[in-house]
């Protein structure tokens, strides 16, 4: 009997794959994924079998990837970032349902709040809250409550998928709404093509970041009541210093 | 002159450090931070310079660090998890201040939000706050208003630091503010000493995990609203099987 390995490859680079991810794709038959995420190991992993399918079909990859475990291979499904945060490890479970079979095992992996606040400077050293833009799956609704609570909260945010080709103008409606409770000149920041070629981070007030550029390839950083930039980087205190 | 690099190791195992991070580990003179973390690398890397200082000592811990890189030496500074979230990077560019010497390098690591949900299934498929427990640098009043929050904006959240020996009811008093707003059957679970000797994890009700056991080496997960148990896991569906 074959198992299903979720793994959270990271940013995308080697560097920062977990030791337990570079066995896991090291010792597997197969290699699943959305082809963008297989292109980024299949370099490393060249003797393996490799199956994509195109980016709106998890439903159709993650059943493929399970069918394969059932048929006796050892199948890691490959997810940028954490495999479980925004990843397929929850559509492989739900797909699974209350079957035992395959063994599913989740190897965990570096999600853009972690690699994108270390190139930063550390944004994230207090309480936050991570949110997607993306109204695919999710009602906008949902995420304008989401933002305006986060805000009411003091959290640090994290947004992922700021945008895409079918929604460029999120980032500047979800600014608008934090800007009814966070004021003008809130450091804030983007990281972009984490861990990747041309890996590059742009700061900005929350005021100018309504007008920044972002693309899929961005991860977006606004900062808490006490966030500043220290040194020309993206700081937010903890308060050790007054202990 | 010496660089000092803020280093991630993630929960606590080798398997679950980065490449990045052992490559760091294995090429500084000095290893500094707090014993308990220094005590999870020593054995992998005896020929260094070990200093440590007590848990409370944070900004002493980070002041060292700086001064042996400027003296020339190469330092790692260990944290668990990410060296951002809750992590000493943040304080580290506090005391370097204006200075542009000595160089700091981050290198983020798996923290227990992405380590601990790789264990219970895949509860932070969606939307999710952080926050902690530990009113020693946060007013209590702060945390309450974040967890009020969250539970509001039909987040996922991750309790760190939910319990010490100083306030052993702190997950208790958490409880009772998110059960003003969400349901007594809302799936929860603990992941306790995730990645070392012990692992082990919990699932609840919300109304359970009031009088849930936790330490200083559990985190704890409160589900969303579509958040359920399937084959014994807990999971966070996105909506993926609905497209």
């Amino acid at each position: 009997m074959g198992k299903l390995i979720v793994v959270g490859i990271g940013p995308g680079d080697y560097e920062n794959m977990t030791v337990r991810a570079d066995r896991a794709l090291q010792t597997c038959d197969t290699i699943i994924g959305y082809h963008v995420y297989v292109n980024l190991v299949k370099e490393r992993y060249p003797d393996k079998e490799f199956l994509t399918t195109p980016m709106t079909r998890e439903t159709q990859r993650c059943q493929m990837a399970l069918d394969e475990a059932l048929k006796g291979k050892n199948v890691a499904m490959v997810c940028s970032g954490d495999s479980g945060i925004y990843g397929m490890a929850a559509l492989i479970y739900e797909l699974r349902g209350e079957a035992t079979e395959p063994e599913i095992e989740v190897i965990p992996g570096l999600t853009a709040a972690c690699s994108g606040a270390a190139i930063l400077g550390a944004p994230l050293t207090h309480d936050f809250a991570v949110i997607s833009l993306s109204d695919r799956l999710t009602p906008w609704e949902k995420i304008e409550k989401r933002l305006e609570c986060a805000a009411q909260a003091d959290l640090s945010i994290v947004l992922y998928n700021p945008a895409s080709h079918g929604r460029p103008d999120h980032l500047r409606r979800a600014c608008e709404i934090l800007l009814r409770v966070l004021p003008e000149d809130r450091p804030c920041a983007v990281a972009q093509h984490i861990g990747r070629e041309g890996e590059n981070r742009r700061f900005y007030t929350l005021g100018e970041l309504k007008d920044a550029e972002v693309d899929m390839f961005c991860t977006v950083f606004i900062g808490n009541d006490s966030t500043r930039m220290i040194g020309g980087n993206m700081v937010t205190p903890r308060g050790y210093r007054d202990v």
